[in-house]
């Protein structure tokens, strides 16, 4: 089954917000074996919902149409939808009595152009919304099924997930089965390299790799028929590339470095803290954005200047005169300080050149050193990064991360 | 002008990620008089691409193409629009050499797949990557414009600002220039309440309000033929929405509070210190985006533990027992403690409550103290926030930005 997402809404093409909606429904379907093979995004004018719609019925199974159910003006979803497949819009009762609630609820009168959100086609099954005043639809047509939901996604996506979904989950022939897996520490094109036979040779399950900054994914996707016995053909596939890739794999379920190294820490029950320079507080802010981690983080320490390195954290002002604030040395005074002062199991540190100025022949923009002390001594890494400040800042959080997976998992 | 973004990549289809590109695209072409009719996304699908791309090229001027510009195999955009245009693909001797060296200063080898990316259509415009591998590219097809970009919105970003946007500048017939007037402190329905009257009657310049997490901001746009004398149709309008909205308004070329603070911060040579609990180093992170703060910022203490507020600022135990982390009395002494133990003009601080667990019936989830301390004495301020951990840490630091500003406004 193809399925297709046509969102309409003028505030989508004028850069006002992302087409979320369509992400979220993409990430759902192919568990009722339905693919995603169209997204469309059109404004409020009925002659280009109506092409579009037309397009998209003689292409796909399953056109779900999401935004412009309101009670405005510029709201014609509905209105387009029905004359292009001819059916009429007939009043709803119940869809009427529970918006006269709602507002009622509110202590809210109920302005008159709101009664056409209780128009719905003729013979279509109604789709509730709980958090606000539009019902959605669901309607066969000659083979075809037309969905349609409201444009907010606090409305659209409870009513997806109550109602959509179940429905396709009922009528589902195979079901798709993917899993992501996340690496850190290789390249795109080298990860590729290292497994140009499995994406040559592969079928069912297929394996599509994307880069994002600074890091890989591989989705991985089996195919199962409905009534086929339970098995895990996505297993076998997944330990091959494991076995090839090592631990620069480091989730199979879409959690992030940061989400995996703050798990295992907390798991570890190892307290840390943070000495920052260049990074000043995103690693500590990703930390912390972790409910629970309360548990093991103690405090970061931003010193952004020399003196508070030598002030707040112990680092010798011989060792800043003779390699600088950027170095190894300091680097390595800076995790040990922390960890000290802090009286934590695990002191982290990152002291970097995030650019745009402040760059040399020698120390270059995208110098970074990171640290980790722990009870056993230091490690200190070099990185040469590249690209904005914000990109070297968050590339750099990732290289945090990964170190302290990696010592975690080390000591488990 | 019409112009359809058309996006390729499987990650779409599959809900990985949503399409911020096409957002970005939409809210920049209409300043050069080109609006946006149709988002497009199809899968890394020749055929499918094919048919999509022919269907654009029918109905729009401009046919902006995003993704699969990459080195691995399923990255087919640019032979696909070749076939279609019928164009050949040559190589770009330039492309190549810079992207030999772009492996070359990282210390990585090239593998062979990264080529294709150095093959770009005959006769094109060549769009620069500074950010990554992969050229982009504009061409001029039977009167109607093709541009290809990179799909990472690290690389397309800023491809779009310094490449394809001057060149739909150059060539525009009407212009429109859009101010964005940012409000921080009035919320949206009051904001269009007070204006009113002016929403009502516009025609040229035109006003959106909309609104995003804690703050409203006012698109005015006006249409200026190209030939037209130079005058400044926004500036009556501005004029009068900052009378009627006062210093609420915090910047009209779409800088965020956190530039406007910062650079106030650096104009007035004032240093500052600031000591974090529940925004765990996230207002100190966003300060230290900024180039050149390091001249007016020492350092952030982030005091998650209780024993850490204590020995880092200072805060008194009788504080901590008798009132709580999360009172106003806390929040005094954190901004007063690191103001003292920094020595800078002036120390900020954050503790709250930010979810999802720890709140109570007399401190929510949700309540945070946000202090200045300065040479003169100490402000404090409560809010009452809600919503998720991560938009309360959020709004906290527009909370923490905006009261730096009118400290700063006031002594100016």
């Amino acid at each position: 089954m193809k399925a297709e997402i046509l969102a309409v809404g003028t505030e989508l093409l004028m850069g006002q917000i992302a087409n979320t909606n369509a992400q979220y429904i993409s990430s759902r379907l192919p568990d009722a074996g339905i693919g995603v093979y169209y997204h469309d995004v059109v404004g409020d004018n009925p002659e280009r919902l109506k092409q579009s719609l037309s397009l998209a019925l003689s292409r796909s199974d399953v056109v779900i149409l999401t935004g412009g159910l309101g009670p405005t003006r510029d709201d014609l979803t509905k209105e387009t939808v029905a004359a292009v497949v001819n059916r009429k819009l007939v009043l709803d009762q119940d869809s009427l009595d529970i918006m006269e609630d709602f507002f009622k609820k509110r202590g809210r009168k109920m302005t008159h152009n709101n009664i056409k959100q209780a128009y719905l086609p003729e013979g279509c099954t109604i789709v509730r919304n709980s958090n606000g005043t539009a019902p959605g639809c669901i309607m066969e047509v000659n083979g075809k099924t037309i969905v349609m939901l409201p444009g907010p996604p606090s409305e659209m996506r409870p009513m997806f997930d109550e109602t959509v979904m179940p429905y396709f989950l009922a009528r589902a022939e195979y079901r798709l089965e993917s899993r992501f897996l996340r690496i850190f520490g290789i390249g795109e094109s080298a990860v590729e390299d290292m497994l140009l036979d499995l994406i040559d040779k592969q079928s069912n399950p297929t394996i599509a790799p994307y880069a994002r900054d600074g890091e890989v994914t591989l989705r991985i996707t089996a195919k199962y028929d409905k009534n086929s016995p339970e098995e895990d053909l996505l297993l076998p596939l997944e330990n091959e590339i494991r076995r090839r890739l090592g631990d620069a794999v480091y989730s199979n379920d879409n959690r992030s470095l940061e989400q995996i190294a703050s798990g295992l820490l907390i798991e570890s029950k190892k307290t840390l803290s943070i000495a920052e320079s260049c990074t000043g507080g995103l690693v500590s802010s990703k930390f912390t954005d972790m409910p629970g981690i309360s548990q093991v983080f103690d405090r970061a320490i931003v010193t952004y200047s020399n003196h508070a390195k030598t002030e707040e954290l112990g680092v010798k002002k011989e060792t800043l005169d003779a390699f600088g604030a950027v170095s190894e040395q300091t680097a390595r005074e800076m995790a040990e300080g922390v960890r000290l002062v802090s009286g934590t199991d695990i002191g982290i540190s990152v002291t970097g050149i995030a650019g745009p100025g402040g760059g040399t022949e020698e120390k270059p923009v995208g110098l970074v050193y990171t640290a980790l002390a722990h009870e056993q001594g230091t490690v200190v890494k070099k990185l040469d990064l590249w690209g904005s400040r914000s990109r070297i800042r968050e590339v750099t959080c990732l290289h945090v991360f990964d170190m302290l997976r990696r010592y975690l998992l080390k000591i488990k």
